[in-house]
């Protein structure tokens, strides 16, 4: 097992990450110091495999597991059924000590994570992640918060886990595609602070897809590692922490022109580092041969590369323009300058047009 | 006008304090970075009288207000007029500069700031407290939240203030029973931590009630900084913040067993505070002339002092279980052990009720 370790001064906490390390969950809850009643959040579809070896460790290490589970999928992560969590934890009369674990993917996540932020003014929670995606990219970082009629995210805080339990094993009942959606992100951070993580998925992409337990939670581990140093040089994203939005401007717009419906998160993702990467070898900042090492590693993890026909690049544009509330004026993109690289640059629309044309 | 200052590190602010210092408030946010849009959560009853004041003073600052009006009262401190804060912001696309201004009294008070707190998971906030209870305590101390049915201020959050503006003019337009109850928490900073605030209370009582500016400001300033300095020291409740917690496990669950309905909170702390301390006294922690200068000038605050007869002591005491989620066990209750001093005890139910009973 591996341990990382994020610094936030008192919220600091650790990772934990490792092949078949989910019936430890009850001695590391109680070696972080919780007790009594635990409000497990996740959905039917986690649960099934899941919840029965959490309940079962959390009882051996002398907790009472309190199963709240929501429906799986992105339109629930709202409001109702952030009032369904707060009934049950009110319900199961919860105290200041006691704790919420989230199990599941980042929906769950970022939803166990804000009701914990804000049943009590703040109980403790703890992160279990059930996906790649959850568990290289949202476990960590302290985002949560849930949707809103009006826009993604909108409503939420900061607030860090106690711990985040990141078994690899858990992975080998995720649908083959959300799998694949995950490793957008984690190529992700190779492109924008690791050409060593970069090489290496390069060599044994393969392998990953595979499963190989070894190099999923060395991956893994590298992964969290690049988050949590971002986070710790800017926990609220005043600034430096938006070079974890590489990909995303692109990647945001195709999912909101296409309706959240045709796009996993990471597919779309894996569009938006392509654009990312052709509008930095446009404006002069990477060369071709890194361009094409992103492109083809891209295309070897099984993401999609290009936007599809059906999309109106005009639409796509005005929806990156809503996104980062800039009509009119220039938009702020994380480019790439040669691999493990970034800088901030603020591009006109015409521009932006150019390279997605191109 | 005077200034104090809460130190809480990075989140740190300035209280201003004075009489007619509302037309002042849009100077004061600029002064504090504060740019562009508004929020400005008031009540009706409220934005009747000050509403238009403070949309002039932030025009003229260069600000745009965005009137969010909530109706009056403590049962609507609740999600839903939370979720319609959130409609309101996000339809007016507020960004994270924005700003969120409470206009009002405690319920206001503390709507706004959780609505700012979890607003784009946190945007800046202004107090701008209506009510003596609010500008004495609920404003100062960063406690934001709702009420749910299972009891009250479950859901919440801490989160400061960027600055907080108290005008004493706008007491004369504070029903006299409100302006009273709010004594009640003047008072209970003299009792806890400074007997010279209590002897000046016992000379100007009468003069304070005819809302002499020079004194209101004196006093309110000097409750805000006994509360400040009670906050620095403990600013998430952990232990030592409890001692504010003085008179209200007995006017909490007076409030409580009468529904809410009977009671200002200030009105039931009045009571609480005659009570804890008698129990400090019952426990020889207290003698009986500083038993009688509490009681006589609770009295002449024209708070109530008594557990009116048509109140079951065993219903009171029941209600103190739930609420310090006790049953069975002991109460931690504050008593003062001599004007100034406190200290934490723990009560058994048969030691309450004798006292109570006496």
């Amino acid at each position: 097992m591996q341990i990382l370790s994020v610094n936030l001064g008192e919220r600091s906490y650790p990772i934990y990450i490792g092949a078949g390390i989910l019936p430890r969950v009850g001695e590391l809850l109680a070696q972080a110091g919780l007790r009594g009643k635990v409000a497990v959040v996740s959905n039917p579809t986690v649960a099934k495999f899941y919840f029965d070896p959490v309940d079962q460790a959390l009882r051996q290490a002398g907790f009472e597991a309190l199963p709240i589970f929501i429906r799986d999928g992105e339109e629930h992560k709202n409001l109702t059924s952030l009032q369904t969590i707060y009934d049950r934890l009110i319900g199961a009369r919860l105290e200041r000590k006691s704790c919420v674990l989230a199990l599941g993917g980042g929906v769950i996540g970022d939803l166990a994570g804000f009701a914990a932020a804000t049943y009590l003014r703040g109980v403790p929670y703890v992160q279990v992640p059930t996906t790649l995606l959850a568990q290289v990219d949202s476990s960590v970082g302290g985002k949560t918060g849930v949707n809103h009629a009006g826009g993604k995210n909108l409503i939420g805080a900061f607030y860090q886990p106690k711990l985040v339990l990141i078994d690899v094993a858990v992975l080998k009942t995720l649908p083959r595609r959300e799998l694949i959606a995950g490793l957008a992100e984690v190529i992700k951070y190779g492109v924008i602070e690791d050409p060593t993580l970069f090489a290496r998925l390069e060599a044994q992409m393969d392998k990953l897809i595979e499963l190989d337990n070894d190099l999923l939670i060395e991956t893994i581990a590298t992964s969290c590692a690049i988050k949590g140093k971002v986070v710790e040089a800017d926990e609220r994203e005043e600034d430096y922490r938006a070079v974890l939005n590489f990909g995303h401007t692109v990647g945001h717009a195709l999912e909101a022109v296409t309706g959240y419906t045709e796009y996993l998160h990471g597919e779309a993702v894996g569009v938006g580092m392509v654009k990312a990467a052709a509008l930095s070898r446009q404006q002069g900042f990477m060369d071709g041969n890194d361009f094409d090492r992103i492109l083809q590693l891209i295309r070897k993890a099984g993401l999609p590369t290009e936007i599809p026909e059906s999309v109106s690049l005009s639409d796509l544009i005005q929806a990156m323009e809503v996104d980062k509330k800039a009509a009119g004026g220039k938009i702020k993109f994380v480019m790439c300058n040669g691999l493990g690289k970034t800088k901030f640059h603020w591009l006109a629309t015409s521009e932006i047009l150019a390279a997605l044309s191109a």
